[in-house]
């Protein structure tokens, strides 16, 4: 994934240039990645770019807009609006990103109809109804631990397809949906263990 | 660093069974990992176990510790404690894992000298001191990003040799500290990657 969005963003660049073919060796200079790296690494998403003609460029950012998720908005409901879904919601750059946080939901009363953010908090048992008439996709759960496996169901349910699960709890989905977990200790253990070695430098602990 | 926790974990089990010493195969087995892999993954941190007579657990399990900085309590500065940083002060899971956040830092003047959590909010500008006089090793950073380097210098400045940051901004430390960056825009990138490609199941973001 890591190349493919570094492949987007080359040939956005190139596109803005007014270029409109590129080979996969072209494409790979300047990344330091194999032109064979490049061809893999596409082919495996269907076929396109030709031998010999190279990719047109803009169908290639369309596609790789399309598998990386960036060619729409995601709307996302956020389930536990505590300290930690406070912070998610005023993190900046989701917007930028093609997230929309759509609907923010709690199960503590005297959060119920506040706004925070400039957002209603919402019951919980509207989620079912609001995930389905907004057509949300994504859900982020925010809540204490004990409560993240059924508030993954009550997504689920009401057909969400993916979820960033924040709290310290392994989520268990079957093949129902897709989970990605935030896991703070564990980054913290990373830390440790990178220090305890005396690796220095910034290692990005999320790629 | 995954497979090393894992042998940890099977070793400890182990110990506490009463057994003095195990193969490299006998290691593997349940893990699902080769009695060559366990070989090579040891032997990158020196020379312990004995060809036909395996590694005595008791030593194996304090190198394994060592190696993953699991034989000593971390002590952690949090930098912000706005709402992010009220939350992972909140966050269980530190403690268990042998993390201990030491003292509290924020440059907001309404939050300086007030309790979050049982902790004291401490001034920018006391960092330096208290962190040296701590011997605090770990710091967080959990400010606006316009601040994260800047926060970062002053904590490599007092001695921090590891910083985790939640800033969503890369961080220039050359080779003076090891960091490690929670990116929540990158994990719910790759969210949408894997909903976008229709995977499914729990997928841990941070391993």
């Amino acid at each position: 994934m890591k190349r493919l969005t570094l492949y987007l963003r080359e040939v956005e660049r190139r596109l803005s240039q007014g270029e409109s073919r590129v080979s996969s060796r072209q494409l790979g200079q300047g990344l330091g990645v194999t032109d064979t790296q490049i061809r893999k690494d596409l082919s495996w998403f269907g076929q396109f770019g030709q031998a010999g003609v190279g990719y047109a460029i803009e169908d290639l950012a369309t596609r790789l807009r399309q598998i990386l998720g960036k060619d729409r908005t995601w709307k996302t409901a956020l389930v536990g609006a505590g300290r930690l879904g406070q912070a998610i919601m005023s993190y900046g750059p989701f917007a930028r990103e093609g997230f929309e946080i759509a609907a923010v939901f709690d199960a503590d009363p005297s959060l119920i109809g506040t706004e925070v953010g400039g957002r209603r908090i919402r019951r919980l048992d509207e989620l079912d109804q609001i995930v389905r008439e907004r057509e949300i996709m994504l859900g982020i759960i925010s809540v204490p631990k004990e409560a993240a496996q059924s508030t993954a169901e009550r997504l689920i349910e009401a057909g969400v397809l993916g979820i960033l699960n924040f709290a310290p709890v392994r989520l268990e989905v079957a093949d129902r949906a897709s989970v990605v977990s935030v896991d703070f200790s564990a980054r913290l253990e990373q830390l440790a263990f990178q220090v305890s070695l005396g690796l220095k430098g910034s290692i990005d602990g999320d790629d």
